[in-house]
């Protein structure tokens, strides 16, 4: 396709379905990441240039696996090796993953699938809490939308934990008590026999989080970030997506090429024509 | 275009121009904002679990107009007023901008422009420090590549000012001294006529500034962000997109909703055909 | 008393009380400020020079009021006025407290009495949850422990509240559910009225929290910050010193010179001879 | 001594010199440390509560060796060990150091002794830039004042570098180009033989740099924080005690308590006598 027909679709109207979280002070996230903050160190009124102009400024700290946000496969490792083989202690030493930091994540243009597990299971709200997402519930999925998965996709699992997010107290997103839905090793397993480019959930840890078990095992990230070479997309809002029946659209993705991080915070795009 | 058609375009081959910046600590940036700065809290090794897993984490901390990023119309202020004619002072009360923060900034996929305005002006590494460049480089060069400006597009102007960014010395980029070329009013008055949706630079003002007269004036981003409503975006990397010769593409942006905060770093992206 | 005299006595001996609490991810703080991170951006071996030597750095962010720390008179105002009568947003305008900031705090070197109210009221591990110390049970325990109040002084109130800070649960602390023991506007009003330079206590908040009402209503912290004067030091450590059945001392406190913010982080001492 | 005598020193007039340095953004550092800011989340007036109170935030990010520090033991290593001959990387492993991190450095109340090295040269305003301090400057400035160093003691040298803390440029007290007059491994090693417990300085680096070379060397750092157990404390303001010709004096240092970390930023204080 020409550059010129790429602008005739933009021309012609396309539909953004914007998949991030607003970053605000407060919002749930592991508490194993720096929480964000946010402040102005310059208001408006504060410094008036002779002109009458005025700036204000931000100032914020956070970890990178909060909010919306993909994994770098510098993020995990197993047996102290990462996904390159190399050794996990020695490739973060010098306090910057130079390999397989979030800088080297390529910006994703590429064909994204939603399996909207839940509506396929006869749930559309959401699966129970702590509830696995098995293989063959992936399959029925793909299937009953029609979206067969194909080589170099990106795609993403709804578990509709997603509209826990703006809830008053954030523990109920974290799923601390209750556990939290998502796939497990063998649905890890069946995506990466797939050859996606990346695989993203409506949850803070993308799998399944047993009921008071936490984040002490994940067998979904070791198989995706150490054996398979899958990136992981986490914190993603997929109810509007799932809401307009939208199954298959041009995702885009444009980590913030934070040098030697183990992530980056992001807003992805799922693009539909017309 | 139908969503079916668009991937196709996507299976046919796109290529992706990277214009973000790395974020890595002592790049260059504005002396006014927080530093970038990162640090893994934890890194592989440290803490590992039972099944041999381990997770090496980030936390950083930086302001918004440091590396690649977008003002929101809530960065300026003239006379007191914003761009929806607002009380600056009473918008940012509360510690976030409500209205125009950067969460309100819609993510972008809209045709793009880049003017090579060095490449007209016979200088193809770049304008002299402190050029301004004006309405009339600006149309020789829209003239030059013959890529008329739409209105909605995002303009691209390159100074040739980005090849500096990766100098040892963080303050040759910010043209301490030297002042740094880009347009001045005049030239952000004509990009507004044009209805652009967005307008951007490969420098850290994006527009001119003086020799030694820093950021004391900043008329261009009065005229966009406050009379105009047009967005700008800052330290683009313009270099390897001008260098391909690529002056016309599918723009897209989609910067990190921060509730209520005045930019967002981004990593934009020139997506061509074939 | 010469300088000799005063270095007699370190050299005769003294005995340090540590009245501050260690820094640390995770601990108790009130959830309205800045959550206390910490990492290392170096390690040993991340960089070793030539001659064999190697340096470790950190990396913090935090609000001013987490872990033991006192608040400067800019912290709090009463319908729109600060402690000197200026009009509080005015006295912020710029981002930092200039007349009133935490660098304008001078170093205390002075009496200190610790006011043991647990142990005068019988109860000697802690006040009950929520309970509100009166100027009676103030009165009490300065008779009890035969340390009159004199002006200058800087009076410490245990609650007995400190013992929980090492809770493996935050929120314990924090009192959210159960409310916290401390004086209220009497109490306050009794210790202003005694000319003492500053009050401290074992708790986030110094003054008593009403069940379940968290932070809604400060009105010891009017009465000290904005009506009379005196600075207010929180989350202490008195265990220690209440333990050894120290009740006099002297004080030390030398606060971190922020300029223009509205408390500091501190590690205050209670020094005692022999 | 007794309480009741140290506390009647307190009440017959003592004299508190500031030794620290007020942090605020833009100051003097060392580029190799996460740079000191500082932002107000909240101001007066955006959160009134119902009975007319508002209270001020803040919320800070620095490294720990900027403005005026203290060095915890586990900051240096040489050849792969720290102080207690233990491993330095397996000692930061985890994040924290728990042997010698910031937590374990004891609050500081002792002899303290000013050598006022540029009034003993007879240059009183300053030593020249990159100068190194011999140890017969030492013993001459000792000798010259009469202040006998002791075991145990803080012995704080002066350089007279300290008058550039506040120039307008803050390279110059940086010493970049110029070099700083302090101590080499000889001065230290003086200093060490005298079993003091602490040495300062007025300058970032403490010891002496030489013009050009920067950090890339510090032997007096090897001497003092790895071969003999000496804190070392940069940044001090120590001219108001020097122009005040106070040379001995009680050294009072509280540093924060952070857990793990490599130093504390302090405000130190000497105590004299009426």
């Amino acid at each position: 396709m020409t550059t010129k027909a790429l602008l005739t679709a933009v021309a012609d109207g396309l539909t953004v379905h914007d998949l991030g979280r607003e970053l605000k002070v407060g919002m749930p996230q592991s508490p194993n990441h720096p929480a964000f903050w946010h402040a102005l160190p310059r208001r408006h009124g504060d410094v008036v240039r002779a002109d009458g102009g005025s700036a204000a400024n931000d100032m914020i700290t956070m970890g990178t696996h909060v909010g919306t946000h993909i994994d770098a496969f510098a993020h995990v490792s197993h047996d102290g090796r990462l996904l390159d083989g190399s050794d996990a202690v020695a490739a973060g030493r010098g306090g910057k993953f130079v390999e397989l930091g979030a800088h080297t994540i390529a910006p994703m243009v590429r064909r994204g699938v939603l399996l909207d597990v839940p509506a396929a299971l006869g749930t559309p709200d959401g699966c129970p809490p702590g509830y696995e997402i098995t293989p063959d519930d992936l399959a029925a999925t793909e299937s009953r939308q029609d979206t067969e998965i194909r080589p170099g996709d990106v795609v993403l699992v709804r578990s509709g934990w997603g509209r826990l997010f703006d809830d008053p107290d954030p523990a109920v997103y974290q799923g601390k008590d209750s556990g939290v839905p998502g796939v497990g090793a063998p649905g890890a397993t069946w995506l990466a026999d797939r050859d996606v480019h990346a695989a993203g959930a409506d949850t803070i840890a993308f799998e399944r989080l047993a009921p008071g078990s936490g984040h002490s095992v994940l067998p979904a990230h070791r198989v995706l970030l150490v054996e398979r070479g899958v990136y992981i997309i986490e914190a993603l809002n997929l109810e509007g997506v799932a809401a307009a029946g939208v199954h298959e659209f041009l995702f885009v993705l444009s980590p913030l090429p934070l040098f030697g991080a183990t992530g980056s915070p992001v807003r992805p795009l799922a693009v539909v024509g017309g």
